[in-house]
């Protein structure tokens, strides 16, 4: 793609750096920046600039926050004893929208692969293990994404943590609420057989 | 979406003003920008705003450019008097890319849309009239979407013209009915530049 404007052309290859988005969406995006009034650009500009250079993230948990502790942690209604362990901020905010959790979280930033070069030290996993060490946990949840990565990371975490006396537990995999069960894949369906619950439960979970 | 940090919540908000880009989409480019060194956020944000306050546009044919004449304008190799009329820069890129095309252009910066508020005044259309009554022009070649606002837009200068001596052509109608011209492949572009007809019997064929 050959550019009329250097100015353009840097603008066009800033933008096209973001993930899922290449060269022409990029050149779409920054026409219509220009069509829009200069108020647009700046507030979006200044947004971005912002959010990176004065972000925190909470000491506690991780999670992206405007204090020092997030409103979740310094919430004395939560069981600070019950973690769930979850990949980053997005799983917080789906979890927190299902109002079923009364615990805490801990973002871990990642998932441990080995593909895209990041293993555990790349990850919050070293301020979990201090804080089963220290005693402060009775449960962890592990809630990440049910793929290879995520089963690795499970895995890692929890062989860190045998040697405190900490209770683990995954959320339950099986079928989607409101799912056919012709349309759901064999492992799934063959866990969810396994991994069968009491049928009171199933009545007491949808209250 | 519930934000546990009002400056992510702004971020988001703002990315997600965007043509095409929903809050989850705009929360996991933000996401993903708080992952990548801080230099990335800056580099985006500083191409944005420069883009926006010192990007200049040609003063003979609106093209964007760094200059008061673009390129093509100042090419002592172009030929004048033969005007190619296109909505946006896009389609000056695309239409470069061909190599078919030796005139200069003159970018309208959209098409005649009453649905959006969009009217003939919005447009770039009256520069080009002027040019034609000062005689600086031989041919305009009308190389717009082939869409209704495009022949809308065709059809409104081509009555403005007709007080002066202009020849007016529209690109070939190789192109689909009702595609985008920045989705066409270089050779239909090409050829539809080499084959244009007089816009008189692009209305005939049209009935």
């Amino acid at each position: 793609m050959e550019f009329s404007s250097k100015l353009l052309e840097n603008a066009v290859y800033e933008v096209s750096q973001l993930p899922g988005i290449g060269k022409r969406t990029a050149l779409r995006l920054v026409l219509h920046l220009l069509r829009q009034p200069e108020a647009q650009t700046k507030n979006l500009a200044l947004a971005l600039q912002n959010l990176r250079s004065e972000i925190k993230f909470c000491k506690k948990c991780h999670n992206i926050s405007d204090t020092e502790l997030c409103e979740i942690c310094a919430n004395p209604k939560r069981e600070t004893s019950l973690v769930c362990v979850v990949e980053d901020i997005r799983d917080v905010m789906a979890i927190e929208n299902t109002g079923q959790y009364r615990g805490v979280y801990h973002v871990l930033g990642g998932k441990i692969s080995p593909m895209d070069g990041i293993g555990p030290s790349d990850l919050n996993i070293a301020t979990l293990i201090e804080k089963a060490k220290a005693g402060e946990i009775k449960e962890i949840i592990f809630a990440l994404s049910s793929t290879m990565e995520g089963d690795t990371t499970n895995f890692y975490i929890f062989k860190q943590l045998e040697p405190y006396a900490v209770i683990t537990s995954t959320i339950a995999r099986g079928i989607a609420v409101g799912d056919e069960l012709e349309y759901a894949d064999e492992v799934t369906l063959g866990r969810s057989i396994l991994n069968r619950i009491p049928f009171e439960n199933s009545l007491k979970s949808e209250q």
